[in-house]
């Protein structure tokens, strides 16, 4: 693991750390662009190798928007006082899972969705870049003796 | 508060319950376009009135593109066992605040950022519509007995 610092004084993780991260959470968030505008919704997700895979149910904007739209999935952690941080971002496509093969694979995931039906539909983020940047607690905030209430 | 609920089984929030829960968080994400690729940014924010502002770094993307960009501004809670959840997200535009009567209001907010130095940005989200979902757990995963390991 080669962490840097980036001129904010952020800790740049490397791939396999934003990877590891990634792995051990399961709230996401995946954010779009649906007629020219953002978009955010929060999903619940396994990596299935080196892909995020989640359930969505039909007729969602994240289903009908889910033929190779560009995506940013970001998952973050909070300390306590939200004084510091982590947050990884994979950037890459949707693509709904459509294939028998696949499918069936991807239904045997831990996978519980928030929105959905009987007709899930199971979209995997194809990762093209994967980036995470740890906060440490402002000094100016820390100088002033802790968490805010 | 009239809540309906919508053909997958959510429920809706009204607009005064959305921003009630607003105001009982503290971890937003930012969802912006930029570049025609969408990019998510979790931040710390405060209500002031009927708007949310946070802190950002100089330099960061997030102030790069502040000047008009619309923002899908996400805040969500979620159980334990992420079988429920709350999502509720703002849709408007970001302005950095620069009037130094309200720089002087920003400044005393009780806001810490997570990447920031000196020469901090604060970034105002003026609401255009806000909208809000209660995920209730799924049912067939309930009958299966509780939360996913």
């Amino acid at each position: 693991m080669t962490d840097r610092f980036d001129r904010l004084g952020l800790v740049r993780m490397d791939e396999e750390a934003c990877w590891r991260f990634l792995a051990q959470h399961r709230l996401g968030r995946a954010g779009l662009v649906h007629m020219a505008s953002p978009m955010v919704f929060p999903v619940n997700y396994v990596l299935d190798g080196r892909s995020v895979v989640f359930r969505t149910g039909p007729g969602t904007k994240l289903a009908l928007s889910a033929i190779g739209v560009r995506v940013a999935f970001e998952v973050d952690e909070a300390d306590e006082a939200f004084g510091s941080g982590t947050s990884v971002v994979v950037h890459g496509t949707l693509h709904e899972i459509t294939d028998p093969e696949d499918l069936a694979r991807a239904r045997a995931l831990p996978l519980r969705a928030w929105a959905t039906g009987e007709r899930d539909h199971f979209i995997r983020v194809s990762a093209e870049r994967v980036t995470g940047r740890q906060f440490p607690a402002p000094p100016d905030e820390a100088a002033q003796g802790g968490p805010i209430p």
